[in-house]
């Protein structure tokens, strides 16, 4: 937790905030062991971010008098299209993802992901957000991605994709495929990324298709976490 | 496992494999849904790769013909000088290094790193190994990183680390430095990335005196295995 966020609920006026959850409380004092006077990095959800000065720290409630001052880091110009991954690799790529700046993130369904990773209790939207929040604690960020889902390939491939297409580069992500990860890049990108075992021929010529170019990291295959990470990097 | 690793104990003769570990048997009957005729990807340890023809397959016992034509992917040209991970992120930490194709690890002491993760049963040799073997089946190679210890920063720093860095690019990998994280090099490259927590001063001034260039990703505060891969990918 290297920024406390606040939430709208953690507001007591315009200049004071009130903790009360037990993990954040914890933290503060086994971690930071934070104590009255020190100064601590915050930011409002969604704004900006600024200086909290500890008044008062006990079992149940840490008070602070907040000053907000400063933009949070710039996101990253990516829509990540990422194939639904089975549950504990979901909640662990949420909070990689969250933390390196990603702010738009659809999950879809491909043929090579298992149905059942649809009816997981990590897709509930408080566990999502819970690690949506953790990355931003992490990267002392503010701002929460949005998380969308596209249960079925086919249409959305059909119906929505193009769309989401127009004004963006699509990059598809898979082994074998013909360019190298380019680097550094700024454009608005929407990178498709498959699921364990990969996309299936007929997913990856329907990208192409519609205009994503197909890129590789190199001969070894990566997990899924692994490989989000790596192409957000050697991308951005 | 997109690649069966084959170690001494497999081999029946030079050019037939037989496995008998519940670990990967389970995984070709029950992900790969191998059957006699398959052929699948394997690998020499610290040798060849090619190809197994799944001879026989039961409870007990999987039999390949073995053919190996070609060589691993490259590894990359750095040694990692990582200060030890709490228990659990060191064994993710593990793998990804290992499949991102790291051969040398020096696990090191940092004033911030716990000194109860020095007993950590994951410091085991056979579980470091049971990881850096999962990382290499994961992506298709067949070399056995090295892990080394340093259970002292000062004589390390000292004593052992400037001849480490003779000819060799030293770079410190630390939030709040001044030069960002190159991209695409090909050098030779001695790679410092601190604990949860980060560096000390001294620490951080110790490696600057040394010859390292400090280097950042950025804003953002990364978790240590989020930043390893972000950091492999970027430089190489």
């Amino acid at each position: 937790m290297n920024l406390i966020l606040l939430q709208p609920e953690d507001w007591a006026n315009d200049t004071h905030a009130c903790l009360h959850d037990p993990r954040r409380l914890h933290h503060l004092r086994e971690v930071h062991r934070a104590a009255p006077g020190d100064c601590l990095t915050v930011g409002a959800l969604d704004g900006l971010i600024g200086r909290g000065e500890l008044l008062s720290l006990t079992d149940t409630e840490a008070q602070f008098r907040v000053t907000l001052d400063r933009e949070p880091p710039a996101p990253l110009p990516v829509h990540l299209l990422l194939a639904l991954p089975r549950p504990r690799m979901l909640a662990r790529t949420l909070e990689h993802v969250s933390a390196l700046g990603v702010k738009r993130v659809t999950l879809m369904h491909t043929r090579r992901v298992e149905k059942s990773y649809w009816q997981s209790p990590e897709l509930k939207p408080e566990k999502i957000r819970q690690h949506l929040l953790l990355g931003l604690e992490q990267a002392r960020d503010t701002r929460l991605p949005e998380i969308a889902f596209e249960t079925r390939f086919k249409p959305f491939a059909e119906d929505r994709l193009p769309a989401m297409l127009a004004n963006q580069r699509g990059l598809l992500a898979h082994p074998g495929l013909a360019q190298a990860c380019p680097r550094g890049i700024s454009d608005a990108t929407l990178l498709a990324i498959g699921p364990e075992g990969g996309f299936v021929d007929y997913e990856v010529e329907k990208f192409l298709e519609l205009g994503f170019e197909g890129i590789h990291l190199g001969e070894r295959i990566l997990r899924v976490e692994t490989a989000v990470t790596a192409l957000l990097s050697r991308l951005f």
